[in-house]
């Protein structure tokens, strides 16, 4: 059992009596996805190295190879600080229970503190035991649909990956894809504004003549609220000529 | 292709030439965890309905029942006013770029407002084609491990589904399991404290002198730091009376 030096940047996810080696091998995929490699496996049903595991880890099986597996909980969680027990229903037990975003961003906090921090994951049929749960210090309850509340395990593994990564990654919100991008200046939209104001004058558009200051604003405006890239500004050109070469060939 | 009278509270979720059966079946079940019984499916590879998705859904069947079955992605999204697309990979598009919050954040807000949302998944192996993307209005990118962003669609179905209940439903940060919990008064906890006080004095507990204030502020302290149960106020003089008797029996 040996113990790494520094306490680790990332919690412990620990499987707690797994059944299927399917579902640990999906559960190893799903940390890895969102950066996590730390697995603890508690008394696997089917033994240790599982094949079908393995097999469903496909790019994640490193994170197999390296998980560590213990006899019972206390095994998997002694040199633990702080462990939080993922559960579907109602325990009527006197501890926290934090929603997936607030706890781990606890253990963010905590392991940014030096901390040591274990989430826990319950047997695919009937979830951790009180026994377990009684031995962590706080819950996590996943918001699901009461009517329909049966996450399997790899998307309790999934949910709790997803929430690390928002509280510890930088996400923007909102971003605009730029990759490739040239964006037309702001010259080359006043030109193309130009163009067109000046063609469609020729062309008859702005009219009745009251209406005409109007139109031409709700045209600029138009313009300045688009994003254009150089391409489209280019494209908007060409279509105008186009227009302009139709009407003078005179069909 | 019967329309809705008013626009749905929720958005739909549109699977995009989906090849296996379980997987709409596991997509069907993601929704229904967090309460989205709104599918449309758009040219399955397999036909319609699909017995392997109707065996993989189980508890959520009736979404696969509902579920409007569309020839083409432009008859799928006909009605929407709003559609998110959901990619793994960047796409050099010029769109905005939507973190999974951040998108149903604005999917919640325009649903409220009357308008119909759509949220795009594409099929298992590939993803969504650049034509499906270009009728989004916006895309949603998960912040997987870019070195294993391999997310299979029911997980991608799972983690939008849980941002819409994020973002729809009150989830408390955190609570305290409550149920059956019969909470001690500020009264029991402060005869609790005199408890001990008492008999800590007689057992000659509180030495040297000079520290005597200060070893009974800590205890006190504790006592209100400790969310204590009446049963747990029951024990502790419990405990304590045994020991008393213990002692009094001199063994």
């Amino acid at each position: 059992m040996s113990q790494p030096v520094s306490p680790p940047s990332i919690p412990a996810f620990v499987l707690v009596r797994p059944q299927m080696g399917e579902n640990i091998g999906a559960a190893a995929r799903a940390m890895w996805n969102f950066g996590l490699d730390h697995m603890r496996v508690v008394a696997p049903r089917d033994g240790w190295p599982n094949p079908s595991a393995v097999a469903m880890a496909s790019g994640a099986g490193r994170l197999l190879d390296e998980a560590r597996l213990c006899s019972d909980l206390p095994d998997a969680l002694g040199d633990c600080d702080f462990v939080l027990a993922t559960t579907a229903r109602s325990r009527d037990m006197t501890k926290p229970v934090f929603s997936p975003e607030a706890a781990m961003t606890e253990a963010a906090r905590r392991i940014a503190d030096g901390q040591r921090v274990a989430v826990l994951f319950g047997p695919e049929r009937a979830g951790l035991e009180n026994e377990d749960v009684a031995r962590a210090n706080a819950i996590v309850s996943v918001p699901v649909n009461p009517a329909f509340p049966s996450l399997n395990l790899a998307q309790c593994v999934l949910l709790m990956g997803y929430e690390w990564r928002r509280a510890t990654a930088e996400v923007p919100a909102v971003t605009t894809e730029m990759a490739g991008t040239d964006w037309a200046s702001g010259e080359e939209v006043e030109h193309l504004a130009a163009h067109y104001e000046e063609r469609l004058e020729e062309a008859g558009f702005f009219f009745p003549a009251h209406k005409v200051g109007s139109m031409k604003l709700n045209l600029r405006n138009m313009w300045s609220r688009m994003p254009m890239t150089r391409a489209d500004v280019q494209m908007l050109h060409g279509m105008m000529r186009q227009m302009v070469r139709w009407k003078e060939r005179g069909d």
